[in-house]
């Protein structure tokens, strides 16, 4: 699959996201051969779930697989992925992670890297812009997706 | 709380793993002051879900906690963290991660320490035992779960 075409799929994903009023963050799974395995958004808002990142969802709903259908296979997610999603990648031998963008939070994509992974980054204005008119509306539930207490993307002091 | 009494909260998940027909790994995510914040087992089997191990099932029943929850926390688990479960304690700034046992498998733990993370392992025959009875009983479960194809713990050749 084209990467702008799979990149599209996560981006279709983090709009569903911000409209249930959740984390704007998608991603889709895409096999060697072009199928695509999963796709999924951050839940943490709408599940209160801690462990539904776009890229965990998405292996979430890609549901039980064998190894083999990982092989090859190219995670596609709007924004850098941070160390759990990095390691779920790694876990599953995913071969390749697309990021959308990575000024909003740069996650593990040097580990990736060093792990074997391809990483590309394709500067995406449009999953910048949905991010950054998230954190401006709710930056202290940002933060909490990240692990972070201070408010570092509002002018807030505690 | 003392580590022995974390580990077996955790080893009582990995019990229930089994009893259920899963693959039996355990955690337990005990807070600074002692509180149990959540437990959980994998359930791979059970839900057909593959993002849920024991610590990240833990965290999932933990439920959305602000950052501070997670400061000084210890994660009990009965085997090596895989490279999620390391991603997902470092997500939260977990403190400790407190190991039952790494001879069945050895995850992230050179890499949770690289990042700062204190790790114990206890050496449990107990999460041991239960481990080998559950691979000589299921290999291929437990290989899918390490995202593995060869089912390098039997001796069966493809
Ligand atoms: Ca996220
Ligand atoms: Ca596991
Ligand atoms: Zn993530
Ligand atoms: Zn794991």
């Amino acid at each position: 699959m084209d990467d702008a075409k799979g990149l599209a799929l996560a981006i279709e994903e983090a709009k569903i996201g911000y409209q249930e009023g959740g984390v704007p963050i998608g991603a889709a799974l895409i096999a060697a051969d072009g199928r695509v395995l999963g796709r999924g958004h951050n839940m943490r808002v709408q599940n209160g779930n801690p462990i539904l990142h776009g890229e965990t969802s998405c292996l979430q709903n890609a549901g039980r697989l064998p190894s083999s259908a990982y092989q090859g296979s190219t995670m596609y997610t709007t924004l850098s992925p941070c160390d759990m999603c990095t390691g779920a990648c790694l876990l599953y031998g995913v071969a390749r992670v697309v990021v959308g963008e990575n000024k909003t939070f740069l996650g593990g994509e040097a580990y990736l890297k060093q792990r074997g992974v391809e990483v590309v980054v394709l500067d995406s204005a449009e999953c910048k812009d949905l991010m950054d008119k998230f954190i401006a509306e709710k930056p202290e539930i940002w933060n909490e997706d990240i692990g972070v207490e201070e408010r570092v993307y509002s002018k807030e002091k505690h």
